[in-house]
């Protein structure tokens, strides 16, 4: 690890226990607010907290590799010889970007018989997307950066593909807020993925994957797209739910009742 | 402990981390997905959190135990002295084994009469399977390794003969996509199951328990085969649970009412 300013170690381990907490205050508003929309949806929710779940759990393994990374030495923050563990972000997207795929189709409420393939179809994309990346981020070399991250795009462009061509109808017949929320959420994780690439490539720009200013950038930009692409995208998916619920509930007045009775908390 | 390389243990460090959040989003999982399932078939659910959530434990130990083995050495990883403990898979494994089977057996429906004895007898014999592994795992001598593996084989292979000849009646006589998923359930215990011992026997084919290679290979092989036989277990578990309330509400339109109704969550 590259040596450190005082405000530059900072920076990073305030932003990790940043994301930490936001991590942890989503799992608990996504495990509270299920009760709030229709059974169909609550699968969506379900996925929603198990990915800021893992994406916790593994904020809180880096804060303690950060922290046991480096050692003070006159004034300045320099390596302790341990390394810091760059593989628990791959681990955690491994994991988290096919539940967050998954949790879309889930809130679209799509028939069973479609929901199936797509699923499978996009969660492999996304495992692939991931698994591609990994052997570019830890390349010390910026050449094989540069081409596991060109590989792992190609993954990515067919989501892209899947989620306005092939999704595209679903989301134009949706109804009033649904169909709004539903185009804003496809923008948020299309503008998100496509930001991690972008952090991906910030060693390019300096020539090196060690460079201090590189490091904390990379830290920096992970850890915005990660609070963005968990924390937001679960939000919206909850208020999609919940747009979708009230629409449905309007539909038909009984199951509506049903739901808003107080013993159904 | 043998002396590995940052790569080689990197990949174990990063896999018992990559298992434990597994262990920890199936948890989460399963305790949140229990509504969605009709209430005879909760108590199944209930095991598989139980399973993950022992399992869950016993890898941040084991996590801590792996680390707190080596130390860094000129850039190579060497035995801190103290020794890495394998008998937490054990004790893990004399927990968790018989509560997958009693969670399979749940599932099932069987009629209370025949359930008591069924499970009884093969808890048993998951729990003699286990303790006669034990000391062949911890024998430094690879015949002592042999002779304990396969007295360990003798209940494993009682168990498959009490899943195939016994219940297979029981599984043919349900019905659709139940029958279809506990046959591939009973295959993927079956499989996962027979894959332990594989693993097991790794250190005779380098005639060697602590050799580098064969620590590593030993490591990642139980990680895999713990996330399918708890985690997709599980999963399936939960399928098969879905599969028959679906199925059974479909027959009994009211039951199916009831199952809707605030009271039932």
């Amino acid at each position: 690890m590259p040596q450190l300013t005082s405000g530059e170690f900072s920076l990073v381990y305030n932003l990790l226990s940043f994301t930490f907490a936001a991590m942890l205050a989503s799992f608990i508003f996504f495990v509270l607010s299920r009760e709030q929309v229709a059974p169909q949806y609550r699968g969506a929710m379900v996925m929603a907290a198990l990915v800021v779940a893992i994406a916790g759990y593994h904020y809180f393994r880096i804060f303690d590799s950060w922290n046991a990374a480096y050692t003070i030495s006159n004034n300045a923050f320099v390596s302790s010889g341990k390394p810091f563990n760059d593989a628990y972000r791959y681990v955690d997207w491994f994991l988290t970007v096919p539940l967050l795929i998954a949790e879309l189709i889930a809130v679209m409420g799509l028939a069973l018989d479609k929901r199936g393939s797509l699923t499978a179809r996009l969660v492999i994309a996304a495992a692939a997307m991931i698994a591609l990346g990994y052997p570019g981020e830890i390349a010390t070399s910026t050449m094989t950066r540069a081409i596991f991250g060109t590989l792992s795009t190609l993954p990515f462009l067919y989501i892209v593909y899947e989620l306005f061509v092939r999704l595209g109808p679903v989301i134009n017949a949706e109804a009033g807020q649904a169909k709004v929320l539903l185009r804003n959420i496809r923008l948020l994780l299309i503008g998100t993925w496509g930001f991690y690439p972008i952090v991906f490539m910030i060693p390019l720009f300096f020539g090196d994957a060690k460079n201090a200013t590189a490091v904390v950038a990379v830290q920096i930009g992970y850890c915005v797209a990660d609070v963005l692409a968990k924390c937001g995208y679960g939000i919206m998916i909850y208020a999609i739910a919940r747009a979708k619920t009230t629409a449905e509930a309007a539909k038909a007045p009984v199951a509506a009742g049903a739901l808003a009775t107080p013993s159904n908390r």
